[in-house]
């Protein structure tokens, strides 16, 4: 038996970390608080039991199994959230993945995301779940200060945001990361871990290399999507 | 019963992938090639035997229980090497790790490192093993590029590399990365994952963070260092 399985409609954050995330970003979307026992009096507890009175959700002092099937040594909370994905905003710069595969990439990305003050994911699947535990714990919590919609086609997201200039990143792309101003509303584009993008991509928007020594590989997914990020930044920032 | 130990003196390089960067990069290093009875007659198959030759190794055809041991989907090759510290350049930039805790992190990072020409690596005890075949995995091979060398203690790697300025990153660092003009001969000095580097290091050479909203618990470590990397690279290759 698994705590977790993606057809459910409710994930969980694991952990007090992740809990006080979820009950101070999305208490909406909060719907049970498990306590361990094992968690003890003090000021961290007397918060989250405060928090759970505000979002109006019932705490679960004696729930062994769930902490068992947690999987993560020294949990003392567990918040259950209800799933729901959200309409990225119009007005901001935007991440689109493209079929990401692995939940801990994915979660760092969404760590990186907050970093650079990009809260907008877009997300073309078939694709790693943004909303199992491994993800959201991966992202620090990040996860739950950010938009995050699943398209199941690219021409789809496209549609829905005509005025966002897309960048997809590509090795063998024209226009290099470092020499590039972002237009007001951009997309980052990155594709799979082993694939990267079809190179249908390299006739979308403007596509970009982070430049690097040629006889390598390319670099990990999330290394690559937050230097992007982290350029993005400095841009609206300082620009 | 474990295929790697850290105490053994000879390490594992688990696919086709790894073991072609092994026998190009550190053929020296090379001990014995392990072919899987799975592994199919062909290019790949011929080039190693070839490198294997050049290398003067043995290659050993039926050991189904090193294969049993991988823990690695079809793996068709395993390249067995002798573990070897080497002293890193005193004319390039290093990065230097101060009790890095992550395998798949460290690895990760010397991928990062082989990206942007950096291929120095110093690495502060306690830590990950360099040279544990999950780390080497995760460097896509990358780590058969690097000079890599593990201290007892950071002045004792200070006192080896008298003319390297020395650049801790750190969250309450006075410096910002994107202001900083880095001297000839460059460390890049990060800590741990999970408690990032001593207080102590805001007295070594010129501390930097990485501009970004304040509200976020940092960046991953492998992440900031491939920040980091990207940023001397573009100063070097460009300036």
């Amino acid at each position: 038996m698994k705590l977790y399985e993606k057809n459910q409609q409710t994930s969980y954050a694991l952990g007090v970390t992740l809990v006080f995330e979820l009950l101070k970003k999305k208490k909406k979307l909060a719907r049970k608080l498990y306590f361990s026992p094992l968690f003890k009096e003090g000021e961290s507890k007397e918060q989250l039991i405060h928090l759970a009175k505000e979002a109006h959700i019932p705490i679960i002092q004696n729930n062994q199994k769930i902490f068992s099937l947690s999987e993560k040594e020294s949990c003392y909370a567990i918040g259950e959230f209800q799933k729901e994905e959200e309409s990225l905003k119009e007005d901001c710069d935007h991440v689109l993945l493209v079929n990401p595969s692995n939940q801990g990439n994915l979660g760092t990305i969404m760590r990186a995301m907050a970093s650079f003050s990009c809260y907008d994911l877009g997300i073309i699947s078939p694709n790693a779940d943004p909303f199992a535990p491994k993800t959201i714990r991966s992202s620090m919590g990040a996860f739950f200060s950010l938009r995050v919609k699943t398209y199941s086609s690219f021409e789809l997201y496209q549609k829905e945001y005509p005025n966002h200039s897309f960048y997809p990143f590509m090795l063998n792309a024209s226009s290099s990361l470092d020499k590039l101003s972002f237009a007001p509303l951009t997309t980052l584009i990155f594709g799979n871990e082993a694939t990267g993008l079809p190179s249908s991509f390299l006739k979308v928007g403007k596509s970009i290399r982070i430049p690097m020594e040629e006889s390598v590989d390319s670099l990990n997914l999330d290394n690559a999507a937050s230097i992007a990020l982290y350029t993005l930044y400095l841009q609206r920032k300082f620009k």
